[in-house]
């Protein structure tokens, strides 16, 4: 889809913006599941990938929450799992977490209306989530892009320069901005909803709202 | 309901525990609706008054992450507003945050399986939250008893005597040997849902494991 193609979409129906982080657990299944949630209910998805980390470190934290609060940490591996057990969702608890989506999210902020993207984020999320591969590495997101068709190092050669950097930079602003302090985050219109299982609430408000 | 009964139902069908903390605002939408959520599912519900302030301050928190948290406490503030009106329930934000449920939860703690239990518990959570009422302050407890028809300084007696005060202790540690660490939590077999939102899902599993 190219931008003006997007900005008809827009105009023409209800849309979200969906805001993931390519390390976050709960962001796993909501990608997977956005598509067709959103196309079922009408919705058009805008990606919007941005960093956690910033976010955190404002906090005064330096790690994932799950790590920080190992009880917290318990219980949201358990429920990925009962989560992607009841969607049919491959699933493998990942050797290392969190891992830096860093790369990945220099990509898809850098091109979030190519028609390949909402592909390329399911690639990424189920290497980290369901493969345990190491998403971090250039290499990695190399595969993906290749995956999904995509000449692999023109688009990292772009998203690792200075396009993709302040893209990602501007785009993690604009989520602070918005309110957002977790992920996967969805806004609808005005309205934020925070969580994997709060995506049928922002869909069913974009609805009303449009 | 009598400690026989309560046994008795628990034998006959399936059952989760609700685990409730009077100063937590997601545990009010969940404490009005888990009545009629869990009767239509066919499952009994064991009211498990708990403190949330223990286990914050295993983690260092001296204050709810609510307020540690600004932007998660302007979210969370809008999103309560959302749910309630969603649930047609009343909604005030209370002009201070959090209040002490301690006074509150010893009753709970103490005389779980009466049967205005649950009435009382919504009377106190209206306070808080739809009233705007102090519930820290022992004569707003003594108030929401006597409204449900129990002998209030009777009552208060003996919860905020001994008995009240180890029934609480016990029923917070029996919460961290849960893995619990947040409020509303459910407990349907071995399986910990935590939030508001996932009342469904417990109610659904202890259905299927029964």
């Amino acid at each position: 889809m190219t931008e003006s193609q997007a900005t008809g979409t827009a105009a023409a129906r209800a849309e979200i913006e969906f805001w993931f982080e390519f390390a976050s657990t709960y962001s796993y299944p909501a990608a997977l599941r956005i598509g067709a949630a959103a196309s079922d209910a009408g919705v058009a998805v805008r990606w919007k990938a941005f960093l956690l980390g910033p976010i955190f470190k404002e906090l005064g934290w330096n790690d994932s929450p799950f790590n920080l609060q190992p009880a917290k940490g318990r219980y949201m591996w358990r429920d990925l799992e009962r989560i992607c057990s009841g969607l049919g969702l491959a699933w493998r608890r990942p050797t290392q977490f969190p891992r830096s989506g860093l790369n990945a999210a220099r990509v898809a902020a850098l091109f979030p209306d190519e028609e390949w993207l909402p592909d390329f984020v399911a690639r990424v999320y189920r290497a980290n989530f369901a493969e345990d591969r190491d998403i971090a590495d250039v290499d990695t997101v190399r595969a993906c892009l290749g995956e999904v068709g995509v000449d692999a190092d023109a688009t990292l050669h772009r998203a690792l320069g200075d396009a993709g950097k302040s893209a990602l930079r501007r785009q993690t602003e604009e989520a602070v901005a918005r309110g957002i302090f977790g992920a996967p985050s969805f806004v609808a219109g005005d309205e934020l909803f925070w969580g994997n299982d709060r995506l049928e609430a922002a869909l069913a408000w974009a609805g009303q709202q449009h």
